[in-house]
């Protein structure tokens, strides 16, 4: 039970590395997932393993933009002229009509346009009767018509390689008639909690133990990202995690655990990862919370890797471990080397320096076109509740006092 | 077939309700669903129907927080001052220690301290043998100790009436031992695609029909929201919407509708809802995209509601409709009489005016701490391919010619 007296300080500890050391760190080791073709409607989220190019024309063929009259006419069209009425055409029908000078069909929004057709007259200008129309305003050549292609045209790029696929992505796709799209697979996570302090019930409470925020904090943080994880819990027990990530190691791409990385004596995480044949890439950030950040690499004859990123046990650091390393490492195992998407915010008031950079929850508010923020209270890592109240999460650099109107990094949460 | 002059010009028709009405609208006419008892585990994103008290404090006992080792002392204790080992609590453990002054037990992060310590020595300052430790730095009364309800004392509220739940507050809750919480209600929604024009399979584009994004897009914009919603394709007949809306009424509390909303012959969804009971709330917002949309609520014998959202089958007019109106509606079912999140940013240009007020999809980009707002082409309400490249639906005054750096809401998308 002897102890060495390894480490002076917490902030001081040598050896740590910086979070951007441990973002660079992730991009250079993961390898990304294969690829997959999937339904646009399952696709949410997605990136792209392909450039997108249009099989048609947007509009498909040229139409009218309003609901009125085609008109065939030689240049623009005076008030009351007269045009002879000779049919109608509704949006779905085929375009089966030839126009000839003076004559007008009747026309609905999103309908082809006929032949000949030079101008389209909105109903509102229109004087109609059984057999002809009369037009109330002047009419310039060209108007109200949506001509073929004018937004997209056949074989042009629509999404670019690698493009995340918005609500409004999915639709503008859709319109272009894109049925599946190749895409990067996204990893199968399992989620070990650890901890022989986790109460499983209420009654388990009156023995010392706590309720678990990270299982519920990790479950609705995917379920945010419509994704599903499967969460086992493993007791402080060597053979229990040896096992257990035996078994995982195979059938997941990537382990999340919570808990146990530590230098404690029961902190089996690291050492049972590193027996069961992983490989350590960083251990420990230069950071507050979630110093004891633990990532490592599984690689099974070269065809399939697992990673494991190994979260401290205080709720705050699983939450930044989620928002700042996961989202990163989900990014990089699709082929994304992208950071979490910062903005940038000013500061209300000022921040006295800490020897580690900091992730503090904060609120934001926008005010004449500049964000706004203010720091919460109970920042320690093993408390949550400001998170009733957060807006965003920001990056504090170290060993600096951060002045009112400084610039900081942070994501919205 | 005669048609009456009824408008004059499209941004200056009589009649027509700005947003800001129709938000009131919504907000006065809408009766919010009752609440529900559900899992903590099916809350997010759902807004409380009750506050949340803790029936804990948190911590919920004194513990330590760190690895190291609980000592009782009197007072601060010099370097060098050495300790009696008397045991070990981990996590998780009950502390059925009582110290003695002298004494020190091993214990672990989140672990009970045990009766009498005085504070807690990390072990990086200590120096460990088998039945004694000496302190190698100065050590000050009550150090690294967690004490019991710091961050919540027991009956503090935790949450408040109404509060939307994020995966932050699912985490906290959950952590103050909350397993069910009292939601309102998310509404049935049923989604209607009006339209002769879509196309149900690539053969039916030669016949003049056209893609559809309305339903891609709504079902993928629910979907981020992990709701879900029926759809339903409807032809352009009065007898078949009848049927259909007679059927939905009682069935689903909001029908969300695309298409025949304008003053078409063939737009059925306005007359046939007034006919098969709903009374009209609005029809028509002096707007850009989306000008003929209509607003209706259908009341079963004061048991049941439900409202019917008419959006034009334009599909920038469904976006905006979904993101502005179908997002307020949704608000105000679940009791919350809440706009959009507006941010306000920073023009990068100039615009226009317009005689309608418009929502623009643009892109938002954060410099030292400022939102700039650039406009992006191809805004025509048949268009949505450039949703790839927005990240902000962004709403532009009537009438107005804005000015670089002039500050204007949006949300982002």
């Amino acid at each position: 039970m002897n102890q060495s007296v390894g480490h002076l300080a917490c902030g001081a500890e040598a050896g740590l590395i910086s979070i951007d050391q441990a973002l660079a760190l992730i991009f250079k080791n993961v390898q990304s997932l294969g690829t997959e073709t999937v339904a646009l409607s399952d696709a949410l989220n997605h990136f792209l393993a392909e450039a997108v190019y249009s099989s048609l024309n947007l509009p498909m063929f040229s139409q009218s933009a309003v609901d009125g009259y085609a008109i065939c006419a030689t240049g623009d069209v005076h008030a009351h002229t007269e045009f002879e009425l000779v049919g109608e055409l509704r949006a779905g029908q085929l375009a089966n009509i030839s126009l000839r000078e003076g004559q007008a069909v009747r026309i609905f929004t999103g309908a082809a346009i006929p032949q000949h057709t030079t101008t389209v007259a909105r109903q509102e200008i229109v004087q109609a009767y059984a057999d002809k129309i009369v037009l109330s305003h002047d009419l310039a050549t060209h108007t109200d018509i949506r001509d073929i292609g004018e937004e997209i045209a056949q074989g042009q790029r629509l999404a670019e390689h690698g493009q995340q696929l918005s609500v409004g992505a999915i639709a503008a796709l859709s319109m272009a008639g894109v049925r599946h799209v190749q895409v990067y697979r996204y990893p199968k996570v399992a989620v070990v909690i650890t901890g022989d302090e986790i109460a499983m019930e209420a009654s388990d409470l009156a023995t010392g133990k706590i309720f678990d925020a990270n299982a519920p904090l990790i479950q609705a943080w995917f379920k945010a990202r419509n994704q599903k994880v499967s969460i086992f819990h493993v007791a402080d027990d060597e053979g229990a995690v040896s096992a257990l990530f035996d078994q995982l190691k195979n059938q997941y791409d990537l382990i999340i655990t919570t808990g146990g990385v530590s230098v404690g004596d029961y902190d089996f995480v690291r050492p049972v990862a590193l027996k069961v044949g992983f490989e350590q890439i960083f251990w420990k950030i230069k950071q507050k919370p979630g110093k004891p950040m633990f990532f490592a690499q599984y690689t099974e004859r070269n065809l399939h890797h697992c990673y494991l990123l190994g979260l401290p046990g205080n709720p705050a650091a699983v939450y930044v471990g989620m928002q700042i390393y996961a989202s990163t490492l989900l990014n990089a195992l699709q082929n994304q080397q992208q950071q979490p998407n910062w903005f940038s915010g000013q500061m209300t008031h000022a921040l006295k320096p800490d020897a580690r950079e900091r992730f503090l929850r904060m609120s934001v508010q926008f005010e004449q076109g500049i964000l706004r923020l203010s720091n919460l209270t109970k920042q320690q890592s093993h408390m949550l509740s400001n998170l009733m109240h957060a807006n965003c999460l920001v990056r504090v650099p170290a060993n600096q006092s951060i002045q009112i109107g400084q610039c900081l990094n942070g994501i919205f949460i």
